[in-house]
């Protein structure tokens, strides 16, 4: 059984998954050498280019690093059988927190006395409708393993929490409601604040669209951690020149990175993150304890059983 | 019974109150005109500069709108009998937001995105180490209505919280223990996070000094949104240059507004709010409701009953 590692594993790590596999490990340190090893590789767990993809002939199964699985969906296969695995949870945490940070940061102008710090200027009046979560809605788009996070943390702001996801299963925590996604409209108008979580599919590219922010409470807050192709870029534009909306906080943009021409960069009530909601401290050694979970099934069932991603859904 | 407002109230505010109480209503639009109304004063509501406290020879009660008593308590009183309550608790949301805001945006270097996002720049890459709340120790030095509100919200967050108060009851929420300020030194090696929400008294001054900072772990962050006076400012330029401790987020400063001159402003693990923890859209609504329960027992039993103030405490 071979094991292609394409993610940049210390000696110590390949050696600690080599043992606990009984694999034969081979480590791939650049795409190159990855697309190179591909062809011999049963399972593949890291990071995986278009190339690498459709050079994994043999490979039955990989396991990915990262949360969001639509680029490798998008490319072509060397084994269209293959299974594939994604990090989801592992980012619950540190997104839930950034989600929770960015929607904080708005509420107490933290980002513009930043600004004032920059230039060391203690100005406790600012010209900022400071805000709080008490009494307030706020409503999760997504309401997954993410979804759920954010709740969990959100619980203790004294705020009322409605989830939307796909298909509610209704033993969803931490929300006093969750619906379907097709009933979000009956409720949009009434949210304070709507956090997104939700991942890329054919679905959810351009779903909050102008019409759906025209709907909006104007003092309404969006916090965006899930994928930036929600939001049309022009639409959000409009959004905020109009007042349909009252700020935003982006961890995803779209496109991303940002064009440096985007007029988002300069609203005074939006604030950007770059894409690095996900960083955590503890990336690996999750990373590596769900791929070694699902090896055991894989060595058991000939199948990973966690985070198995749905190619027709997306996730 | 005459009743002196001494903030901004609106028209339709003093209304209120005039109906509400029953009282002979006076509104003083500026010091100077409180100075004046302030001798024929039998309650004061609202903000007391010390001249006024000099002239309110027969003030039986002063309801301030503010949660810190320590410039009341150090001035002169006309009527040395009178009897002070503070508007403690309305700021306990707001504050507790603000404070775990300062933190996450620490935690997940929003701070220096922020920066980025001036220069229209999109960087994920940032010289910072991202930080995550789940299994870390976070102490609460000031376990009172704010702490516990602080520990209320970061309850869903997946942390050990400790909190620490003069007396503790027992009775104190959301905390795996709450220890007496006693104790603190024993804790103080084991915490990751420190979060300050106590008053100025004199107990409280210059409490986290430099030989406290010097025992802390080398990545613990510092979280104040009590009084600046908790640290001395040389102290805590010491404790950041020389890596005593990881980071510091301010609401308040030691002095205060900080000095254009302090080395603080441009350390990169610095994060400084001018004193607007306590903004909240409620302050009103909630200070006048405070007073009116107050007048009910002023009226009843000849003296109020909540968030009464005391001198030799001074809180």
């Amino acid at each position: 059984m071979r094991l292609l590692l394409t993610w940049n594993a210390l000696a110590e790590d390949v050696d600690m998954i080599r043992e606990a596999t009984g694999a034969e490990v081979v480590l791939a340190r650049d795409k190159e050498e990855a697309v190179r090893l591909a062809p011999t590789a049963d399972v593949i767990f890291g990071l995986a280019a278009a190339e690498v993809l459709k050079a994994a002939e043999k490979c039955r199964w990989l396991q990915i690093i990262f949360a969001g699985a639509e680029r490798v969906l998008a490319a072509e296969w060397g084994n269209p059988d293959m299974v594939v695995t994604n990090a989801s949870g592992i980012f619950g945490p540190p997104v839930a927190e950034h989600a929770v940070g960015l929607l904080l940061a708005l509420n107490r102008g933290i980002h513009l006395s930043r600004d004032n710090q920059l230039a060391r200027v203690w100005e406790s009046n600012i010209n900022w409708q400071f805000r709080e979560l008490t009494s307030v809605v706020v409503g999760i788009l997504g309401f997954g393993d993410l979804g759920e996070q954010v709740a969990k943390r959100l619980a203790g702001f004294g705020c009322e929490i409605i989830g939307f996801r796909r298909n509610p299963t209704g033993e969803e925590r931490y929300a006093k409601a969750v619906y379907p996604i097709a009933e979000f409209d009956n409720y949009l108008g009434q949210l304070d604040y709507l956090i997104g979580t939700l991942p890329e599919t054919a679905d959810t590219i351009g779903f909050l669209h102008r019409g759906r922010l025209q709907k909006m409470q104007s003092h309404a807050m969006i916090i965006n951690v899930g994928r930036g192709s929600l939001i049309p870029h022009g639409d959000l534009v409009e959004a905020l020149e109009k007042g349909w909306i009252g700020g935003v906080g982006l961890d995803v943009t779209n496109p991303e990175p940002l064009s440096a021409e985007s007029p988002l960069w300069e609203m005074t009530n939006v604030l950007i993150t770059p894409h690095n909601a996900g960083y955590t401290p503890f990336h690996k050694t999750r990373a590596i304890s769900i791929f070694l979970e699902n090896w055991g099934y894989f060595q058991k069932e000939g199948i990973p059983r966690i985070n198995v991603v749905n190619p027709k859904l997306g996730y």
